[in-house]
């Protein structure tokens, strides 16, 4: 598909304002070697090329045929080639899945037809084609700036907006595919594809959303090709995705967003929050060698410039650290006694007579400190004074450029570069960029572009922990069908080695009396209310009861609350448990998602999980890396280490769990999730002492 | 000295390639009517004005001297220029405070020397000052773009870069000052001026921090400044500030990057936090009205630009509402049936025929919906395809925009656009901003200025809110001067009318068992450890205790425990209180801080406090609404209104509850920090469980 011989376009048209020209015209300038194919309405010949009338008439070796009908028309054309045998159709054509349900079966019944014969199809609603080294350019735009970034985009403006952008940052693009709808062909194939392609060595994807199901294999591509290239994705409909989310409980708490931080983290692909950082961290990832820690120095010119420098490197969770005594003493014979040396190291205006005092200082400063994991340099450099340097400077802005690519090659750590004229072309940023030192205009690029850095040494230090995969679901025969119940929900996570503590049930307040003096004090009672999710909210729990006296009297008050309630809930008799005190409290859960067959989450469990919102998906299976990695994404993180003289919160046990839970959860297809809320943390032991388990709409109870 | 009449600059040369001539040119070519006197080491003349080489021989009119000397003539020469009635100077030289201890005295004896004299001085190291519809300009960067921002910097190059970036926005400034070291004159005085200035429109600010103990003063201008006209700010240091703060807990959990916050927002001041955000943000703030309320709609082009339009928008935490069926129906009527329309709308291609389309829209949308309270605009707007529209379009994109200007001032809500071609000049989009509609190259600045606006909009709505102060702190004579444990500080607190639990203490674990029967069960046993922070972290906590025999034993236990912690801590006996059980928990504190007299801190309260850092401070005195908007900013404000079945927080109490702690902290010079963690939330009451006092490490105890 993207090294077609033999290219058709449908949809040609001789009046040169259409774009049935337009897209003929771009191919042709971009001077593609290949067999160019036409179909169109008027015969006769277009730039030298007879016009096809009949779809039928096509010649029967076309790799790619490029479809700019309308849609009532292209679903019958469309067949007819793949009939003659063409290989790949994209479809340019709007008017399919996007526009309603009517437009989906559309879809779908052409999607089928064509595969019928072998075609696979990109799109439809889909901006279009290229890849530069081969001369192939199937979108209306032309030139294009080639180089070696590949894009996949889900939208024809926002690649239309990167490609403007391009130039701004002299980088360029290798192959370009808006995969629009994703009908037949998911997004993760393009990857799978552009990881093996040699003209590319970053890949940079906009991403609305993954196919449904697509999920597990989109992230066994990504993390096998980010071993070998990085991914850089931006995702949109980020916030709109996470309010619009069902509304189940534990379905908004695993909202998309964190589906997808998950699946990107996990799979090694570093994720941008803003369009304008895409490129820029895409050039970073090209360019520069991953950080292997989180220390960093910056050297540069300008107060104010070092310490917003500082903000954004700090604020994306690195380190500016001071440095040692004696490579401040060093420094001090090198620059003004009132320069700052102590990291940022401000050079003042000493680069005016002459700017390799940046790669000088900080080679001196990368040298002295081994421990240091890149360096940035910041300041007004190339048109500071219209790029007025000292008369007897060594260098100009033009030579001193590869004195610093050249210093990023011997450390191996990266380098990147800060000045507000950035933002223009201008030789002093191009020499910069060929030497291999990314060039930002603004000060949160360098934030962004460090941590997508390191990203991306971590997850190489990593890369040779095995992926796990899970093992089948055994559907249980005898699954109940009915867990509405805290108590329906224990006896099936027994079934699946959840270590439950002891659960006595009482079907009145003496019988629950009775249970505490076998279980011993504290205990908590709780009502047995089926179907009802918050409890304590009606008075249905209470906690920290010390005698058989007290026990009875809350039994009593809980029988009276409840019975007050709104809604008229149900009193199913009462189950009496210990009560392990004021503890840290996790929430665990897993559920079926609409990409993955399954996902965990975990996060601050307790009252105030609502409150705080603070959860994290897991990719299953769990393992004890997975977990750990889920829990530092946490706000909560710190909570879960080692604190306040409890031992840390064991991953490999969480692990455990959330696997436990995931077997019970795919031993039914009714159930939809499970969740344990709390789950306490009792030393080095999890405890759940609740749990729930919610059924699909979709199939009866 | 922003308006002076007679200028001198002292330190001119004849070189023209030195800065002692450069300023010169820059001055004489802003076209400064006033004038000018010299001062240098060679006599004659410069641009036909008579250099003086003896300070003591300039005239005695001077109303601002702007200093170029080196750090060792200045003193002297600026005490003379002083002598002969000099009112201002403006020193740019450099090494002084920001040197050390030695630069710090040398400026502290010129500042009193010149003082005497009735000069006051701006800087030193500062980058000049300018006015430039009066024609002054003592910088050296000429041109400079004129407008209605004034820019207050801490940082010469970041007031270079904003110079810089001002073109690419279209934006220009009216006055500038760069304030450098802030020896004498503080930043807020500069403030007040300019909220009198008739050509400032928008006052932006750089700083990096206030004079120590200005907080207060810094407050009152911009709260009263701020009425008035709007005043934005990037706040750089605040990360590392952050981290370097001192090691006292509550120092750190009240960084002075929530000093900051607290201040700004009470002042209605909008902060940034990107140096690239500021004159947009200024722009926006300009030319837009405010917002008053939340809701944004979203016309424009384009798919992908529409999605990440509304995760800009909904990320700084306002809403795309979806519209009402009958408005979609509308719209329907208008546009291609494929292209969204439920809010963003998608216009698609169709203002290529016509691109005055936007205000159309933007009309029908926001006239239907007069629930709306902005408008953004998006898309390929103005460049696309070299600007070419449709032959028979009746609008080009230079008279569509002023359109959207006359759209805007007739809805009187903002209306801001966002086109990815912004970044560079050209007329279509000069046309949109002197039209009003503020015209952004970036999504996130979008989101950005509309936060601001929105901000904008609610302190104007609470403009009428008058301002608290605070009473004269009464000194206790009978200061105790050792608040080392619980007790001590109950102590402290009950005097100043702080509703306390009752606290029973106990010299044994017998004693504790019959003062428990006193109390009423269940109760919480704690040792008495003075100068332990973290009694429960050492096992010297126990609750839940349900009975005499418990009690007895659980302090046994305690004993144990902490006999066998590290660094032996003294067992004082045990207090005995109620146990509350598990409650929703605050933290409640004030303490000293170098801005402010002392200031308020509220957050999540209970184990969790160091795992989520979760507080937020509270300007003093303390009023329900100023706690309201403190408790808003934490990132568990869900938890403190109505939740789970339990009542909102009551601000009120709180303010009471910090106000009580305020005068208990100034009752005493000693006393550092006051602060109670937890306190529990008992339905409607606030219970401080626990309370510790600081003392200051200036004073003895």
């Amino acid at each position: 598909m993207f090294k077609p011989r033999h290219v058709a376009l449908l949809g040609v048209s001789k009046d040169r304002n259409k774009a049935g020209y337009k897209f003929l015209r771009a191919l042709l300038d971009a001077g593609f070697a290949g067999q160019i194919s036409l179909l169109g309405r008027q015969s006769g010949e277009l730039e030298g090329l007879p016009i096809h009338t009949d779809a039928r008439t096509l010649p029967a070796d076309i790799d790619v045929a490029f479809n700019l009908l309308g849609p009532a028309q292209t679903p019958a054309v469309l067949e007819a080639a793949a009939e003659r045998g063409t290989a790949f159709a994209v479809v340019f054509t709007a008017g399919f899945a996007e526009m309603g349900d009517e437009g989906a079966r559309l879809q779908a019944d052409m999607v089928r037809a064509c595969n019928a014969h072998g075609m696979r199809i990109v799109g439809p609603n889909c901006m279009g084609l290229f890849n530069l080294p081969l001369g192939l350019n199937l979108t209306e735009i032309s030139p294009l700036p080639a180089g070696h970034v590949a894009l996949v985009s889900q939208s024809g403006n926002v690649a239309v907006t990167l490609w403007d952008q391009a130039r701004k940052h002299d980088v360029g693009f290798s192959c370009f595919v808006g995969f629009g709808n994703q009908a037949d062909i998911p997004m993760h194939e393009y990857i799978d594809y552009l990881g093996h392609d040699d003209d590319t060595r970053v890949i940079a994807i906009y991403l609305e959303g993954l196919r449904p199901a697509s999920g597990d294999a989109f992230f066994e591509v990504c993390a096998r090709v980010s071993r070998i290239k990085p991914i850089v994705v931006l995702k949109g409909g980020r916030t709109s995705a996470g309010r619009r989310a069902a509304e189940s409980h534990t379905a908004s708490l695993s909202s998309a967003e964190r589906v997808y931080r998950a699946l990107f983290e996990e799979a090694g692909v570093v994720e941008v929050a803003q369009m304008e950082h895409l490129l820029p961290v895409a050039e970073a990832l090209m360019r520069c060698p991953p950080m292997t820690g989180d220390d960093v120095a910056i050297v540069g010119s300008g107060g104010g410039h070092s310490t917003v420098c500082t903000d954004e490197v700090e604020s994306v969770g690195l380190r500016v650290p001071e440095f040692p005594a004696e490579l401040v003493d060093t420094l001090s014979g090198l620059l003004p006694s009132w320069a700052p040396k102590k990291n940022p190291v401000d050079m003042t205006g000493a680069y005016i007579n002459d700017p390799s005092l940046f790669a000088t200082l900080t080679e001196l400063v990368m040298t002295t400190c081994p421990s240091l994991d890149a360096a940035v340099n910041y300041g007004l450099y190339g048109l500071w004074k219209d790029g007025m340097l000292a008369e007897d400077s060594p260098h100009d802005y033009v030579s001193a450029a590869p004195l610093l690519g050249a210093l990023q090659t011997r450390l191996g750590k990266p380098l990147v570069f800060y000045t507000p004229y950035a933002d223009r072309p201008h030789p002093s940023f191009t020499a910069m960029r060929e030497a291999g030192v990314p060039c930002f205009d603004t000060v949160a690029c360098v934030g962004v572009a460090l941590a997508a850095l390191r990203q991306r040494g971590r997850f190489l230090a990593r890369a040779s922990e095995p992926l796990p995969h899970r093992t089948e679901a055994a559907t249980l025969a005898s699954a109940s069908g009915r867990y509405d119940t805290e108590v329906a929900a224990y006896a099936l996570l027994a079934r699946y080695d959840v270590k439950l503590p002891t659960v006595l049930t009482a079907d009145s307040p003496e019988a629950a009396a009775a249970a505490s003096e076998r279980i011993g004090y504290p205990v908590v009672v709780k009502a047995i209310l089926p179907g009802v999710a918050h409890k304590s909210d009606i008075g249905g729990v209470r906690t920290g009861l010390g005698d058989a006296a007290t026990v009875l009297d809350a039994a009593r008050r809980i029988a009276i609350s409840v019975s007050d309630a709104p809604g008229a809930p149900v009193l199913d008799g009462f189950t009496v448990t210990r009560d392990f005190g004021r503890r840290r409290e996790l929430i665990v859960g897993v559920r079926r998602d609409v990409s993955l067959v399954s996902l965990g989450i975990v996060g601050l469990g307790g009252v105030l999980t609502e409150a705080l919102d603070d959860v994290a998906v897991v990719l299953l299976p769990a393992t004890p890396a997975r977990v750990a990695r889920a829990l530092s994404r946490l706000t909560s993180a710190r909570a879960w280490g080692a604190f306040r003289g409890e031992p840390e919160v064991s991953p490999g046990a969480l692990a455990d769990l959330l696997n436990q839970l995931d077997a019970a959860l795919r031993s039914d297809p009714a159930i939809d999730s499970v969740e344990c809320n709390p789950v306490m943390v009792v030393g080095r032991e999890l405890v759940p002492v609740d749990a729930a388990i919610a059924v699909t709409d979709k199939e009866p109870m």
